[in-house]
């Protein structure tokens, strides 16, 4: 095959991101990489859509057995039946790039495999954070040990914390996401953290050269933080001349001693730190790594362009060995590194909690704390965040306590929450630096 | 050649980065690569050594001439005669992976095209912003056009703003980074900005896909900037609710219908851009592509270990394209886009001067501004910043202007330079955002 022989391409899926790779191709990037968009298919023909092309149909199997086409890109999302349509292109032969983190987090081995047995190509940049190249910059990094990557993967969660920081309550701050379109009416694959881990995991299998998938990792939304949280945390520490704390949900992956951590939860994180300052619904990625050291990388994390952007980047790759004949050193995940117990890592906090404003309820709560070995470090109490729970007045209080394992944790929030000086569920946050 | 075939390496001087690089070849990572260290070329054999290896020579031809070795890593820096040893290298069949921003900056293209000839690798992420994987994201990004790249690409002269930002004067914050060691005695290099023009010279190439040398890019360097300016920048705008400013060195190409605009000089950057959080010595990017939208990437922009992970991450890619039999697809650098003149583009910014303190002197200041079509925006001035100018009392007066190209700013400079109220040269310092 000749450096400018065209590459031909079939579309699986042409919803707001495939729309996105469709214009692309049919517009002069296309036509400057030599790459042909041969067909496109879809579920539903009757659904109006902005593309004027006359190869789309609905049956995929012209996409999928058509001998013509060299490479695959799948953006139909969801693990069925992607997964069954990546392998019947591999199958055939074809390479295949895709968004697909649903697919790529839980079959990542074998697809690679598949890929490798094969000679073709499996590219999935866009499965995680859109336009950042995580995955590149990863690659580019496999000759060192990575110790830790966190990060800020789900632009709806950062979007909805930034806007509490501001003072917004969770109800109003998702209104806000889903009227500007980054959040969906189904909020909770985002909020509640699951679609961070099938990213952290795909990141993860990375660095670790394991095969990571979302169910071992553990996992806590942003639904029970409140305006009480971000405003506690942006001045907690600053009469000391600290710089405060933002609230984040960070999804992060840490190799310590031959085990690796996982974990997706909201934490405090110091303001000086480079996450603390990505806002709205950016991305970014942080990593540590032996040589390199401490690196950002922030950018658009999700949307038709930002997604477009790292599907043209794979596709271009892609197609580069295609032509050159070759296929890529593909990650093998033939490590075995042992998932470690996240809940047994001490990790320094805080407890809030809706005490009854009685007295005595702060010396009744403080006793449960002490009988599960919390040590408080400073606790506080603002009128100003006095609130109605069930009808009674309640002051949240909050106290922060030294590293504890989350076992422990558990345990005493679950005492507190039995406690009658206790309304509602307390809740725990971390503290990541 | 297999995979697992060992691939050897010539490394060409034995400093800060070629030492990290060898004790990286020499110990595990080496080993798991299969990429072995085969000889080393010194300028000085007598020169005491932490590195034990035997094959140590200081005569460069054993290297470039051993028909053994595959890979040349040239880290000798400078432009000659470096840039001599990597055509030797081509010439002889053999990859080169440099760190040499005088090369690369200068001679990109010819040496991309004798690599090309001769179906070789040339790979130089290390030659910008160390650690930093701009190269990498930057080819990445090569399907989409690229409005415009600023970066933060001199270690030094970002550490001694930072310290500025503190209250220090340049002096005493370029003693602190030599201190560090992030300053060398002869820091001209670094703090006139002539380090970061090289590296900015070789991201233009590759955004515009044409050949950008240093002189063709403005320059401008730090050392009239002073704790004043820092101060003010901080505060500017705060009043209307606005973040201020912080003041850093940005080295920037901008693509204008067709037009590249190339800079690199200190400018006032609003605190809520990405950029403007950057601090001490490190260094980032911020990308403005059509698709992925803004981007930054952040890291460490020197230092051995930093340096040593973009050396290794080229070698790897390299050994496997070695493997693969394969010639890596090289930017050509074929686009003829013009160089636009910085001095006529338009750009808000202020004059600081050193107006005596007597009556009249704002005034005959603002009389001369007026007549070359200055529109004062704001004027400071604080008695905490009087100074001493040849024995004469002076306070520092700071007038915002609007949008002025800098060839007027410099005709007015001139007249106020000239005017006996102004004691000392005037300072314009630009917005950027």
């Amino acid at each position: 095959m000749n450096m400018k022989d065209p590459i031909n391409v079939g579309l699986l899926g042409c919803g707001t991101v495939g729309s996105g790779v469709a214009d692309y191709l049919l517009g002069t990037g296309g036509e400057k990489a030599h790459i042909r968009l041969s067909r496109v298919a879809v579920a539903d023909l009757s659904k109006a859509r902005e593309l004027h092309f006359e190869y789309i149909t609905n049956d995929v199997n012209e996409v999928l057995e058509d001998p013509d086409i060299h490479i695959i890109v799948e953006l139909i999302g969801g693990e069925n039946p992607a997964l069954k349509y990546i392998q019947r292109a591999f199958e055939n032969g074809k390479s295949v790039v895709t968004a697909n983190k649903a697919v790529v987090s839980r079959h990542m081995k074998e697809l690679l495999e598949e890929a490798r047995r094969r000679s073709v190509n499996f590219a999935f940049e866009a499965s995680v954070a859109g336009s950042i190249p995580i995955i590149r910059v990863l690659r580019g990094l496999r000759g060192e040990k990575i110790r830790k990557v966190t990060g800020i993967l789900n632009g709806t969660s950062n979007y909805v914390l930034s806007r509490m920081e501001e003072g917004m309550d969770f109800e109003h701050a998702l209104r806000s996401a889903q009227l500007k379109g980054f959040a969906e009416a189904e909020h909770l694959l985002d909020t509640g953290g699951f679609d961070a881990r099938d990213k952290l995991a795909i990141v993860a299998s990375l660095i670790s050269n394991t095969p990571v998938t979302p169910n071992q990792i553990y996992c806590e939304g942003i639904t029970e933080v409140t305006p009480i949280d971000l405003d506690f945390a942006s001045k907690y520490g600053t009469e000391e001349g600290d710089s405060g704390y933002a609230v984040k949900s960070l999804a992060s992956a840490e190799l310590v001693e031959e085990q690796l951590f996982l974990y997706v939860y909201p934490a405090l994180i110091r303001k000086d730190h480079p996450l603390a300052s990505v806002r709205n619904e950016r991305n970014a990625v942080y990593i540590e790594g032996e040589y390199c050291g401490p690196q950002l990388v922030e950018g658009l994390g999700a949307g038709r362009r930002p997604t477009t952007s790292a599907v043209v980047s794979d596709l271009l790759r892609v197609a580069d060995c295609l032509r050159q004949g070759i296929s890529e050193d593909l990650p093998q995940l033939e490590s075995n590194i042992r998932i470690g117990d996240i809940r047994k890592v001490t990790r320094r906090g805080y407890v809030r909690m809706n005490l009854r404003h009685v007295p005595g309820s702060l010396s009744e709560a403080s006793r449960i704390l002490a009988q599960h070995g919390f040590n408080i470090e400073d606790s506080l109490q603002r009128r100003r965040f006095r609130t109605q729970v069930n009808g009674e007045t309640v002051i949240p209080d909050i106290v922060t306590v030294e590293p504890l394992s989350y076992e422990i944790v558990e345990e005493a929030l679950e005492a507190l929450g039995e406690s009658d000086r206790v309304l509602g569920r307390p809740f725990f946050l971390r503290f990541e630096s």
